[in-house]
């Protein structure tokens, strides 16, 4: 973990061009360097004008103005980083951003590296690391879902919830402990069967939070899911129609897509990651071989299968064995009728016992696709999880902490119900315990720190 | 010219992905938008926060927290545009600043058209036409010679050195209608003599000023410059050496470019919009043909000819045609003698009398290039004229204004000189001063005024 590198400086508004752009220093010396860069126009000290009042002035760079803009300081500790922070304005140029950032440089300040300022904002404390995860997901988010996710109710009813379990365990383990200290007084307000009744009615809690994820994670990274069958079915074109844009190339020509390509496609409050893949038959054109081989691939790596079958032309051998693959399909698997706008040789009551949910769509005039995405997003997300009131599990690392304490609770409450000696059932409580501390961050390792901010941008 | 609509709102950074967006929001309604959307985590309601001091708290949508973050007001009139502004800063995630501009828009704001922001500091007479021109240039910038020449104190210098002129002239003009009115009595304070005296001095700074525009136009518009020459002789080659990356491909095969490529080049404070183009020869083929033609007409719009020529081969007949070439070149002409770094068959001493400068370079070690960098910019700028102390004209507009100015001072002298009825000067002196107060864009037209905006961005 790299630790604070004295004043840093950066661009904080995305690349390009707009009306402003804000440049971020944060460290003892913010204000020092915004004296260097920095004139109030009435004339004034910077450091006379009330902090968190907005200051304009000129932003000079090697004594020549390059541009007007506001300033703002936040005196610490009641900044983003809990440090002296300095947020600058200036027009959105591309080029004039990068000489107001190098008027700070120039100033005493040293380049953020990524994530810098949030990962400060965590060391003093401002921030959980489940605060952290939620900058990133609002900066990344391409669905309302995941930006009502990454909002501060979100974490907070997911702090509450977790936090009260960790309050029930804390005091359960308490009880065990009077009784292992002192076995003969009565000093244990809690018999060992009430005990047990306790950690089990967390337990089942934590698991029930635990199920939560599967929702989380449809709505935060999204759900791998392909578009396979022969070619020539109409891949292509549902792929289109799901995606309502011309995605991929739709020709009449078996073999026209060869490349897997992926588009994200938000259903209900889950997001697909969806490819469309090339058409699966033997073929000696040398692209498509390898295209059919990526296809594979795909659905051996998805946790979705649309799998699309062309109703207008018989039934065939290979047909079957694409629907048996259905069939096995260890994730979502959906079978699509296509062509429902063309006569149809065969129905739904030609499929064997066993299929998958079968929709009948057609990719020409969009029918039955809206059926299609309302099934998958049942299918992916809880709907009984409202995203306004319930606690929801938001990162993978949550729910492994989650998911290690209920392993440790379970082994707990084993012990406890066996009436092995009481320090091993403790042990495991305690560990439960630890685990639920990791969820908002406050007690994990170095190395999850840096995994967590190695995919923030220079400026956040 | 689109009035005032309302209360309008616009994310106003960049588009894209960043630590933080602004959405911001201008109007009678800007406070009541804010307090539909925006609750303080300090409980209190904003307008009892102070002005222009930022205020956290939560960003909210359809009743549901979608970001924390930061709240600026501006009360007018002491704000960008000079209404009431808001600005809220959230994460910067692409959805997520939508969903925060979306909140503005249910909480009654309108989308607010291109430039809207700037406009209405223009109508409320918070920014001068000038002033806009400058922040279209500062947004735009690719050089730091464009960033210094849109900052405040270069227009203030301009405005500073026009008002002066204005004022010298109103005087004048002053003194030529005391003469009309009261021509036997001796309230003139100065002759006639004396005015057209006076006026030949306000020509001749008007005219010093006007002539800066050459250098105020290379650094603000970039100056059209193109390479040219035979097939082989390598302009590709110069053209990637000069901008320092692998901009066109080269190959040994005559007739590789075809297409026209342009890319900015800094030469010195200018800016030149270079060109690679194809290599002048009859050909069969058609896609050269086509370039061929291109390149033609590329030379024939252009300001710099920079005509490569090729040392290491003797000189034909179709080498002195190009030389002729750029002798007659209407603008800037330079001869590049490439492939220095072979034995060359001829030199400088084979060209014509009165050649255009000629320069040995090589593309392939880059010798020589830097001479003709230096070269163009002194060709192209006018080195006397400081960025940091002078007056110099920014926009085609202010030229104009100064061109026709000038024209009318100098009919204006040409009267007084021949002893014409006073009447006539005075008038063209009035013309003149008219062009003057246009400069910085008090008395233009609402049609000049439309077409500034139409290259501003949403969000400005």
């Amino acid at each position: 973990m790299i630790g604070r590198v004295g004043t840093v400086t950066a661009i904080s508004t995305p690349p390009g061009k707009g009306g402003v752009a804000v440049i971020r220093v944060s460290g003892d010396d913010a204000l020092a360097v915004a004296e260097k860069c920095f004139i109030p126009r009435d004339g004034k000290p910077l450091a006379s004008h009330p902090p968190r009042r907005a200051v304009y002035g000129n932003i000079t760079l090697d004594g020549k103005i390059v541009d007007d803009g506001l300033l703002l300081y936040f005196p610490a500790p009641h900044s983003y980083t809990g440090e002296d922070v300095i947020e600058l304005s200036c027009h959105g140029g591309s080029l004039l951003s990068g000489m107001v950032l190098e008027a700070t440089l120039k100033a005493g300040a040293v380049p953020a590296p990524a994530g810098e300022f949030t990962r400060r904002a965590y060391l003093a404390g401002k921030l959980t690391l489940s605060d952290v995860e939620a900058v990133g997901l609002a900066i990344d988010a391409v669905t309302p879902a995941q930006v009502r996710l990454a909002a501060s109710d979100s974490r907070n009813r997911l702090r509450d919830a977790v936090g009260e379990l960790h309050d029930r365990l804390l005091s359960l383990i308490s009880s065990l402990y009077a009784g292992i200290d002192y076995p003969d007084e009565d000093l244990a307000d809690l018999s060992s069967e009430e005990v047990a009744d306790g950690v089990e009615k967390i337990l089942s809690d934590l698991a029930s939070l635990r199920d939560t994820y599967r929702t989380g994670r449809a709505i935060r990274e999204g759900v791998s899911a392909v578009i396979a069958g022969k070619p020539n079915v109409g891949k292509s074109a549902v792929f289109n129609r799901l995606l309502g844009c011309d995605a991929a190339i739709v020709t009449p020509i078996p073999g026209t897509t060869r490349d897997v390509l992926e588009y994200p496609l938000p259903v209900g409050r889950a997001l697909l990651r969806l490819a469309d893949t090339a058409g699966l038959r033997d073929t000696a054109d040398p692209v498509e071989c390898i295209g059919v081989e990526r296809a594979k691939n795909r659905i051996g790596e998805a946790e979705v299968l649309l799998l699309v079958l062309d109703t207008s032309r018989p039934l065939e051998a290979e047909d079957r064995d694409l629907i048996d693959l259905a069939r096995n399909f260890p994730g979502v698997a959906l079978l699509l009728l296509n062509k429902a706008d063309l006569p149809a040789v065969w129905g739904k009551d030609a499929l064997p016992e066993g299929s998958p949910a079968a929709f009948e769509v057609s990719a020409g005039t969009g029918a039955g696709l809206d059926a299609v995405k309302e099934y998958l997003s049942g299918a992916l997300t809880d709907d009984r999880l409202s995203l306004g009131e319930d606690a929801i599990i938001a990162s993978a690392r949550q729910a492994a902490a989650i998911s290690s304490a209920c392993d440790d609770l379970s082994g707990c409450l084993d012990s406890l119900r066996r009436g092995v000696p009481i320090d091993a059932a403790a042990s495991l409580a305690e560990s439960a315990l630890a685990s639920l501390s990791e969820v908002d961050g406050r007690t994990v390792s170095g190395e999850i720190v840096d995994e967590i901010f190695s995919r923030f941008c220079v400026g956040k």
